[in-house]
This record gives structure tokens, sequence and C-alpha cells, in this order.
């Protein structure tokens, strides 16, 4: 069962991320491929790459305290596009960790949204003229 | 003029960057609001701020040498999305910079295929097991 919103799978993805519950991130994912997964400084992990990815990340983590910061949404009929920042606290971390920023895609089936891709980098903190940041 | 592939917008946006040809890269730019340009490390530029970006970028390096390596396609009819990594050389550099990652999506409008996203972010080199890279 898909999602009737790209906002609902998008909150259905953050919810699980943070609950480390693999069941509902994986109903989050489209069963396809060509999917992509871009954990921060990596290479993506596709397809049914994907689950193990996101296994591997919630054993080892004790707990997660996710917020997430709307930047900017592209609106493609079929497709959305959602840039959000996510403000990540593991264990007994007190702080938040450095924001990360994501793009991630979500598209329409026959059944509902679905997520296809989610590219993670981290953002340095305090740089005030990004355009100065080379590839 | 929008271009008649996605894959003949990718390579006039990649020969633009090496070229430093900002005209060309202001041709591939959907001209939209919502687009959105994220180089390494930084937050999204949107809009007509994507420009300057590129231009404060072409102004600050002598010279580029860049190559593209497909990673992963996804094609979802009107909207396609690569992703690539980048192997950039800048001024008398000898060997490439570490690789970045990309993802570029590309949309149809009545026109033809223009960019709407470019979201660049830096890969760990030898990290053998993404999975374990938390957010």
């Amino acid at each position: 069962m898909a999602y009737p919103t790209p906002d609902e799978a998008e909150i259905a993805f953050y919810t699980a991320f943070e609950q480390r519950d693999l069941a509902t991130m994986n109903r989050v994912w489209a069963e396809h491929p060509s999917t992509a997964c871009v954990h921060p400084m990596t290479i993506p992990l596709t397809g049914t790459a994907i689950a193990a990815g996101w296994r591997s990340i919630f054993d080892a983590a004790a707990h997660f305290r996710l917020s997430i910061e709307p930047v900017q949404q592209q609106d493609m009929g079929d497709v959305v596009v959602h840039i959000v920042k996510e403000h990540l606290t593991i264990g007994d971390e007190t702080t938040p960790r450095p924001p990360i920023l994501a793009t991630n895609i979500y598209r329409r089936d026959a059944d509902g949204w679905r997520l296809w891709l989610h590219h993670a980098s981290p953002v340095q903190v305090g740089n005030s003229d990004e355009a100065q940041v080379l590839h």
C-alpha cells in the first residue's frame, strides 16, 4: 500500500527513520531496481540494497531523534521533489549533529505515492558564501 | 530553446560547466522559481540565484577539466533523473579532485528538456561500507 500524498510518504519515511522501523521504511520505497538511496558521503545504494542499508544503520545506532525543515519543493505532476534539512540527534547526544541536506523524489503510481530517490549530503555550517564553494 | 533529450541537456550542462559558458548554462536550466542547485556542502540556490552561483564559480577558477561517469538513471516519463560521478580537475592540477556525486533532474516541457535540480555532494573516497555511514 502506497501513500495518498507525497507529504504523507515523507512523514512515513522520516518516522520510520527515527523509529528504526524497517517494515515501514521498506513500504515507503518503491519496489524498482532503479530506486536510489545516497547516505552522506557514499555512493548510491539501489533497488533491494536500499533495505539492507537501512537495516545496517538501524542496527548501528541506539536511538534517533530527527527533525525535518522544508527548504524547497518542486511539483512536477506525478513526480514531486522535496529538499529538506535533516537535524539528527543520535543516542545520548544533547545537541543535533550538523544538518544534512536531502533531496527526496516521490512518484505516483496506480497505488499512490512512494519514495524513488533519497540523496543526503552534509552542509558546511557557517558557510555564508555558498557560491564560492567549488565542485 | 530547450533540448530534445535529457542526455543532450546533460551534455550541454557539463560542457557549459567545463567551458565556463554562462549563456549555455542559463539555457540548460528551466526558468522557474522552484529550480534548485546544490553545490557541494552548501544549501540550495534557487530560481534566479542559480545563474549568479555559476557566474561566481566561473569567475573564481582559471580552467576546468571535467569527466562524467553515469551511476544510475530513473525514467519517469516527463521527468528523468540521472545520478553521475563528476571528476573535476581545476587549473594546473594534474589529477582529478575526489569525485563528486550529483543527482540531476530533467523535465520535459512543451519546448523540450531542461534541468530542474542539481544536487552535488562529496563522496568519501575508499569507503567500502557505505551503509555504516550515518546521516
